[in-house]
């Protein structure tokens, strides 16, 4: 049997490189959707298996490190994170495929209008995981704090992308279920980015002790 | 110090009576968007703070129990599990505010059409957290089955809900923006659904060791 540190760290490890494939994913949904490709599209929707394998495999480790070692305090504490953020992390990929399920239904429309907003939130969602992730492996409580703030600039960008498809589509009804697309498509964008607020959270509570969850949650809207 | 299943008993007890809140949340939100009533949303609004405060309390008390009694094999899976359920839990309480907030929207826009599969929707969301809460208390995996196949009714629901708002708008853009609210209900609806569905997935975990999360996912699209 490996040092139970040994483990911890290796735990770590795999929850870094799952955040990597999650990134990716987002990272690809979008550009599927921008570039109305295919081969993109794809590629997202076989990460998901591999993912959702990762999800099982950490989810087992972390439950098996609880009952051999039965841990105290701290460890303890990492290791109900990690079970949590293991869960959030599996939840981004699904979003991801959410949103190329989306882009291959608007392949096969006519474009609707150029898209701007749609990528900065992709890019300020992606930013979120890895930071989220930075946080937790480095018990960084001053990164933590700035995923919290990049998420209202995500909720910002969502209302103006909400508000300028609605009058699209209410002044050319043809566009109206490319429309609903588009919000769907900023909607889960706006989900990732609440999922790497909550891993943000678990980050504080871990390194702190203070639960900032519902607080957050309150102030979002 | 109390013994130890009685503590578990206790853990029980609580996410019985958080579902049971969640559960009038998810009714009374409906019954605020068909009633067009301010007085019903501002309760589910005020129990939101009520199902938050309990979150917080029950995960509290399960990771104490992990951590005094390092409990081992079937003590520990039932504690993981208590752990997740009350996190899906308290997302429906979420999805719950979600509707609300599309039903006062709706408040202030003149009438869109009547609904019937949006109450329909609720009914069956609601008994699925009803079941799924049941049958982890009395480790019942034929009742948990059952949730996983209203899930799929609940999904067909979604896609006609759907489908007549989109005709209903094309056909008046003045009911645009309406019918992007009573769309976002019906998915917050499917949502909570998925979530019953995580539980039930959770507890045929939890009593035959089956990880059936990942094929339910598969078959859901």
């Amino acid at each position: 049997m490996r040092h139970f540190q040994e483990e911890l760290n290796e735990l770590q490890r795999r929850l870094l490189e799952m955040a990597g494939l999650v990134e990716s994913a987002i990272h690809f949904s979008v550009r599927s959707l921008t570039a109305r490709d295919q081969e993109q599209a794809q590629r997202v929707l076989r990460s998901e298996a591999t993912i959702n394998q990762m999800e099982i495999e950490i989810d087992g480790l972390a439950t098996r490190l609880l009952a051999l070692h039965q841990p105290m305090a701290g460890d303890l504490r990492f290791l109900t994170a990690a079970i949590k953020i293991n869960s959030d992390l599996e939840r981004m990929g699904d979003l991801a495929v959410n949103i190329v399920e989306r882009a291959m239904d608007l392949m096969g429309r006519p474009p609707m209008k150029p898209l701007v907003d749609i990528p900065k939130m992709a890019g300020l969602a992606e930013s979120m995981v890895r930071k989220s992730l930075n946080a937790f492996v480095n018990r960084d409580p001053e990164l933590a704090r700035s995923v919290l703030l990049s998420d209202d600039a995500v909720d910002d960008l969502k209302d103006t992308v909400y508000q300028d498809l609605i009058h699209f589509m209410e002044s050319d009804p043809s566009t109206v279920a490319a429309g609903v697309d588009l919000i769907f498509v900023a909607h889960n964008l706006e989900r990732i980015a609440d999922q790497a607020t909550n891993i943000a959270e678990e980050v504080l509570f871990l390194v702190q002790g203070i639960d900032v969850r519902h607080h957050a949650e309150t102030a979002e809207e």
